[in-house]
């Protein structure tokens, strides 16, 4: 859309979120407006009003909303001081408030709509509701919203309508949301029971049901396995500390309220937090022994648990969570390394996207610090040159086709993000590679040169697949839940036709789990099509349907995910594709 | 030893415990006295003196008690009033402290050695030095105590002595001490690179090197692997919560001062705690669906990272530690499955100990509620005597060897507890298995049973393998860090003689990753004894030589750890034979 046509559309918009106004001022006489803003699917408005605005009440709004429309009222600006702006709106107090805080002398206009109807307003709008008559609009729902977004005010009810220039466009995007709808992790997770959340374990918790926790284990063994392959040592250090690593860290300066801190400096001998990283901890197995040039690079690697203390507004799923695992790991090396080792983390998290079937979806970020706002950092502007300038050279040598993000570096050093879009087009990072020329001397890990000198090594901070609830999240909706056979919860779902039926099913089942394959039995005594009615919806890539022909001839009938049915094979045949695909990870069944 | 010997030897190290502090009185003669008991293998004294006392002057001190000694001096017992035994040590706040704490009225009596000293005690001691002179001693060590154990108040110097009846007493702990220092967790862990502790992490915080982290690896995948063939199934659920789920399983009221909180209850709108346990998360993945007896049982288990916040003091090595992890399980059955289910659990405890070489070293504790304390726990003693009774009669038919540990159940329920003995004698819990049939109810888990009435689940709590910290403590004590092959961090190094071989050495080391052996090799410019020499001080089960034949005829030359060279064999029947110890998961190489 060009610029000056979003201006337009966000210009009917607030137009809009007046006449909601005035239809629920009409319904609920003792309302008070607080504030209406267009957003990017149409506009809300938050207002005080006993009564709980119900579903059932959306057509009588959306009514009252036509009939202002239809009656081709003015919108008509007026500019007041400051005394009259406070004696027209004296009965409420949001506005009041909001008028309190404009700056003396400063002008105050309001807007009428017809004559019965006045707002607070800087507009613009459109001067009479008969542009508005094709527009498209839909009261969406309503939620509760603190004023202000404060939870200590009091909460409001936030009226959203989704609302577009016109009835294709709003046809376009709700048919964009029911696609979308469709592979939400946040919903299909959920119907899939792949996780849930609690209420009373917390918000950023979520909790891995037995299918979401299976394909997690499949992702940490290929993870720790591939590591390995490559070079790559586990560690598994402590979750929490005493305060005092993350002094030396840096962390408690620059990171301290993203964590959980656990005691009270004031009152408790010991202070311990839990860590939001895992790089002062994986640094201790560097430490544990002098390193020579000749031990480099060193590389560990931990599937590692961490923290951090977000704000309740913001989790998501999945996708945004107090607690999170991922495969972090630090390689030192020396300066001569660098770009070698640096390549070799970046092809690390690139076959792991490639084998996720996650490749096509990623953006490189090169998250630069920002020299403006120089507390947020460690190190002087020399150290941030050096490491900028040595990153920027590997990433033009690798031809990696990044965007810059000024002020995204971590406290320590700049980092290449891989960034990843949800089917809400929410953009967010799920593999990062970091350089750091700062934290090795703050612990004092060295290594003795070629020239007998103690030298700091360069550290490389690295991710190779996203934490492992975010990954799984992406999984979710790339695949719309029908996960590629390696990483199916259940692989293959056995159902008979009737009893009779039942011993070769569970041979089955007993041969398939000795050989490594998840699969499951539906012995019920239900009819087959509701059996494979509820298997499809299951999502599993292959259900075999079992009946007195396959019994006999040693086969079974085959039902691909997608296809559906492809016909009766050899047991053995069938074993076979299966274990081959788990074996190469094949993406598609 | 007879009760009655050990008596007398209580008493002699008792009555040495004077001499020793009469001793230090000599030396310093600004030295404050605090306490000084008899202890299981000889005698201490808490002292309050400003010069440390360093190993240098252990010589002397114990010269100045061998001088006290040999001048056959007498215990004389004497009986005073409060306000006399006030008067004596008026100089001494700490044993005035402890004169003051004495009811009224009693009795107090001292210990006069010789005539120019006073200590305040109960006796009983010998009558004179005399009988001491056979009497073996030897200072073992100076450590720091806070006064009364409380880090509040004052670091006192604590002056360890070893002491036995006769020498060859003495002789014989010192070797059954160099023998256990020898396979000690804590100090041959560390040697062998399996883990460290740092003093700016925290205490019992134990940082898992590269060699730790990988037997943990290789432990807890086989134990996920062998729970999921009996048919547990996985989840992954968060490490904390908020009070309030606490507050409904009962851990809030019971089990707080054990738990790390975050934040304060009185400030903050929502207050976390770290779980020191994993039931009433995994009781999410019962509660996702409804259930039906149907269902039943359901088996759930998790490779769950768990947090008690246990006393400075208390921790120790691998063995007590304020995180780790373990195999958490809950079982939810139906009253007529739990006595099978029970057993099964048993099973797989008894093959995972069998499997790792410990069953042996096992013993059973039946550990029941106190009905003398009854706040400790939840439910009423109808509902104790049920579970109990129940978990009797399983124990019985299973014939299980157990003692019985009265106050040592859970605060919701009776358990089974497997115990395990470090190389210090000190018992701790290896597994346990408990039956509840409390926190269902509480958490409103319900099945609708067969007569269509909903009804709760008996749970039945059970680890199948013990933490994974406290079982590598006990395999590192068992095995004396000469790992099984399927667990040892290193399975196979290779050694070449110069660098002619390194093509080949190099070859294996591909191939053997390849097959998913462990291979280091040691290509160094060194002699092949030093590298022999340092491959057997690492344990390594299997050490090739690599030299001009070996390459030429495609052979390696084994050298099997406790046994030494055994010849050369083909590779591809060496290989094999490695590879069939891993998959058989052999005890002895």
């Amino acid at each position: 859309m060009s610029e000056e046509k979003k201006v337009d559309e966000m210009m009917l918009r607030h137009s809009m979120a007046h006449v909601l106004a005035k239809a629920l001022t009409k319904i609920y006489p003792e309302v008070k407006l607080t504030i209406g803003p267009a957003i990017d699917n149409g506009f809300y408005y938050d207002v005080d009003v006993d009564k709980q605005i119900a579903v059932e009440d959306f057509e009588k709004i959306e009514k009252m909303m036509n009939e202002i429309i239809c009656s081709n009222q003015d919108f008509t600006r007026k500019e007041v001081s400051k005394a009259e702006a406070l004696e027209l709106f004296k009965d409420n107090e949001y506005k009041t408030e909001l008028i309190n805080e404009l700056p003396e002398g400063e002008v105050i206009s309001i807007y009428y709509l017809g004559e019965d109807f006045v707002d607070l307003c800087r507009g613009p709008h459109v001067e009479n509701t008969k542009y508005l008559r094709s527009f498209a609009y839909k009261i969406d729902k309503v939620n509760g919203a603190y004023w202000r977004g404060n939870e200590k005010n009091k909460m409001l009810q936030r009226v959203y309508c989704l609302g577009f220039a016109n009835k294709n466009d709003l046809k376009d995007y709700v048919k964009r949301v029911a696609e979308a709808l469709l592979r939400d992790h946040n919903k299909l997770g959920r119907e899939l029971e792949l996780f849930t959340t609690v209420d009373y374990i917390g918000q950023g918790l979520p909790i891995l049901l037995p299918k979401g926790a299976k394909i997690v284990q499949q992702l940490q063994r290929f993870v720790e396995d591939e590591e390995e392959r490559r070079g790559w040592m586990l560690t598994k250090t402590p979750l929490m500390a005493k305060s005092d690593l993350y002094k030396i860290s840096g962390h408690w300066d620059h990171y301290k309220d993203g964590m959980f801190v656990l005691g009270d400096e004031e009152k408790d001998k010991e202070v311990f937090a839990l860590r939001p990283m895992t790089c002062p901890f994986q640094y201790q197995a560097y430490l544990n022994r002098t390193r020579s040039y000749k031990d480099l690079p060193l590389r560990y690697d931990e599937t590692s648990t961490l923290f951090r203390n977000e704000a309740s507004g913001e989790m998501h799923g999945l996708i945004r969570v107090r607690q999170f695992t991922i495969s972090e790991g630090h390689l030192m090396c020396t300066p001569e390394q660098l770009e070698e080792e640096f390549k070799s983390c970046l092809e690390l998290a690139i076959y792991m996207l490639k084998t996720l079937g996650l490749y096509e979806d990623a953006s490189y970020r090169f998250s630069k610090w920002d020299e403006n706002n120089r507390e947020k950092y460690i190190g002087t502007k020399e150290q941030w040159d050096e490491a900028q300038d040595k990153m920027e050279k590997i990433l033009k040598d690798l031809e990696v086709p990044y965007v810059e993000g000024i002020g995204e570096a971590a406290f320590y050093g700049p980092k290449l993000d891989i960034q990843i879009k949800n089917v809400w087009g929410k953009e967010d990072t799920l593999i990062t590679i970091q350089i750091d020329q700062m934290l090795a001397e703050k612990f004092g890990m060295e290594y003795v040169d070629r020239d007998g000198k103690k030298k700091n090594p360069y550290i490389i901070h690295r991710t190779s697949i996203g934490c492992y609830e975010r990954t799984l999240a992406y999984l979710i909706e790339k695949y719309a839940g029908a996960f590629p056979t390696w990483l199916a919860p259940t692989q293959v779902k056995v159902l008979t036709i009737n009893e009779t039926h039942e011993n070769y099913a569970k041979e089955i089942e007993k041969d398939f789990i000795k050989a490594g394959i998840r699969v499951d039995l539906d012995l019920r005594n239900e009819t087959i099509s509701k059996k494979i009615k509820e298997a499809t919806k299951e999502k599993v890539p292959y259900v075999l349907i079992i009946g007195d022909k396959e019994v006999a001839e040693n086969k079974v009938s085959v039902r691909v995910r997608g296809v559906g049915d492809t016909g009766a094979v050899d047991l053995a045949e069938f074993k076979d594709r299966v274990l081959s695909e788990i074996a190469n990870k094949t993406l598609n069944v």
